[in-house]
Parts: structure tokens; C-alpha cells; sequence
């Protein structure tokens, strides 16, 4: 893919000022997203850079990893396992707390999601101070399968999110603010 | 697809008893998700129900609509659109009120979404008593694009929720409970 068809992935994100705060630049996805053209592109290059290795399972994040993750599971003939908010999966979960700017959150995992050994990729839209990521990762080698990676949509480079996921296996983003 | 498809489906996903609540029979889609296969053949499913009209945008409830909204607009060459809870969506939105069994919640829609007279089909994982998906197709129409119909993986037939619907185009569903 030409760095020409990533800058016009960029251009398809809207930037909205000052949501969901003050001071913010959010990076709306849903522009992109509307355009099939686009949305074609994002799923494509985030497979391509994994195509050399069989992945079993895309792990998406809820909820902007399910928009991502599943249609890279569709394309990639993996299985789709969600990593939810506490209270939404119904049997045995893992659970894995996770720092805020104001105090913490947890994501969970089904106890069974994932076989021993198996393949998984970690699928997020966005990578920011890499918090509910790292969790992420925790929750996956917990059921005893194999991370391979992140993958996200966009990274924002100035927090240094990529610090916390040395020991995630290959992270990659498609879009770098 | 046969009735024996439908039925291999059917017995991947898992029935949870008492959740959310006593009483509830909590219908499990994770388990079938996990099955690549069987995550093929409910998108190919879905997708086929409307092969002879051309999609040029699937609208996903927040968050399992995602789940299949995604892969489904992929296959179809379709743009993707999400509707989504309060405060999500960072530009202008229309916002539908609904009714729950207590009080009362609310979806949005982004104003600029859809183009007028744009082919849009809705996505969710279920209907139960339709008061969501009433509530999107309510949405969609405001927007001024042309509502193709609504697609569903499991319909509680029970909850009548169908009923609800009579406006809403094309309604389908892949499992029956």
C-alpha cells in the first residue's frame, strides 16, 4: 500500500475539537468508515500486515475493536472473541483492571474463549496511552493462547502508548497523529 | 442454505440461564463468533437475504450491530454507519428515545450520515421486543435515506417484536427462538 493511499485514509478522518473535552482533537472514525472505498483499504492493510502468519482468533476490543475486528476475522477465516466491559459476557471471565486519568477500569474475557497455543490478534481502533491494550494482552495470555500482536487503526504517537506493549508481540497502526 | 445450516448455527450458540437476570435465558452469540466457519456462514446468511437490492450503507446498533454491520458492509461494498448510545458520536446527531421496561434510553445518529435516497439496511445481533431497532429505523428515516429493511441474527419470536416493525422495510432474521 502506497504511503498516497494512507494519507487518503487520513483525509477521510474527521477531527472534531474540543470532544468528548475540552482541548481534545477527536479522531472520528465514522467518516471514514461511511466511505466503502475507505473502509475496504483500512480492513485490508491492517490483514496484509499480519498475512505471514495464520491467525486463529482476532481478539476485538469493545466496542470500536468489534468494528474493525470482525471484518478482519471475516477476510481472515479466523474466529471472532470479544474482550467486553465487566457485566456483558455471560459465563466465566477473566478480568483485568486498567488505569484512567481518574481512577480504574476492567475489561474481561470468557474463561474459554481461546484454546492453548492458538494464534490471536489483539484488534483496538485507536492506541493512546496504551492502558486498555496492555489489559488486553494480559486478558489473552491468561487463557493461554498465543499473542501475536495489535493491530489499531491510529496511533497516537505523542503519548507513547507503544512503551506499554513491549511484550505484546508485533503492534501496528495504520494512521499516526 | 438449509434448514440443517441453520440448525448447526443454531446449536453454536450457548444458552446462559439467569443472566442478566433470574428468570432470563441469556442466548450466548460468542460461542459461534469463535467458530470461524460458523462466523461465515451467519454473515453469508445475512448478506444473501438481500442479494437482489443493492446496499450502499449498513447502519449497526451499538455494540453487537457492529459485530455484523461490519463484515457484512465489507462484503457488500457497502459504507458502514453506526448508531450509537448518547454522547459517542462527536458531530450534530438526530437522537431517538425508546422505551426499556423501566425509564426510557436513547440511540443517535450522525446528521450527515446518509445521503438522501441512499439504499441503508439496519443490523443487530437480536430482536427481542423491538424497541431499539423501532427507534433506529426512526433514524435512518430522518436522515432522509431510504430504509431497505432490517437484519437480525436471532428473533425472539415470542416478544412479538416484529410488530413494531411494519414500517421499517425488509425484516429478517437467521435463528428463531
Amino acid at each position: 500500500m502506497t504511503a498516497q493511499t494512507i494519507q487518503d485514509v487520513k483525509e477521510k478522518i474527521r477531527s472534531v475539537e474540543n470532544f468528548p473535552k475540552e482541548g481534545i482533537i477527536f479522531r472520528d472514525i465514522t467518516t471514514a468508515l461511511k466511505d466503502a472505498e475507505t473502509l475496504r483499504v483500512m480492513i485490508d492493510y491492517l490483514c496484509d500486515e499480519f498475512k505471514d502468519v495464520k491467525i486463529d482468533y482476532i481478539a476485538g476490543i469493545e466496542s470500536r475493536g468489534f468494528i474493525f475486528g470482525m471484518p478482519m476475522a471475516y477476510k481472515m477465516d479466523a474466529g471472532f472473541v470479544p474482550i467486553r466491559k465487566p457485566h456483558k459476557l455471560p459465563a466465566a471471565t477473566y478480568s483485568q483492571e486498567y488505569a484512567l486519568e481518574y481512577g480504574t477500569d476492567k475489561i474481561e474475557i470468557h474463561q474459554d474463549a481461546l484454546p492453548q497455543g492458538a494464534n490471536v490478534l489483539i484488534v483496538d481502533d485507536l492506541l493512546a496511552t496504551g492502558g486498555t491494550a496492555e489489559a488486553a494482552c494480559k486478558l489473552v495470555k491468561k487463557t493461554g493462547a498465543n499473542l501475536v500482536g495489535i493491530a489499531f487503526l491510529i496511533e497516537l504517537e505523542d503519548l507513547n502508548g507503544r512503551e506499554k506493549l513491549k511484550d505484546c508481540g508485533r503492534v501496528v497502526s495504520m494512521l499516526k497523529y
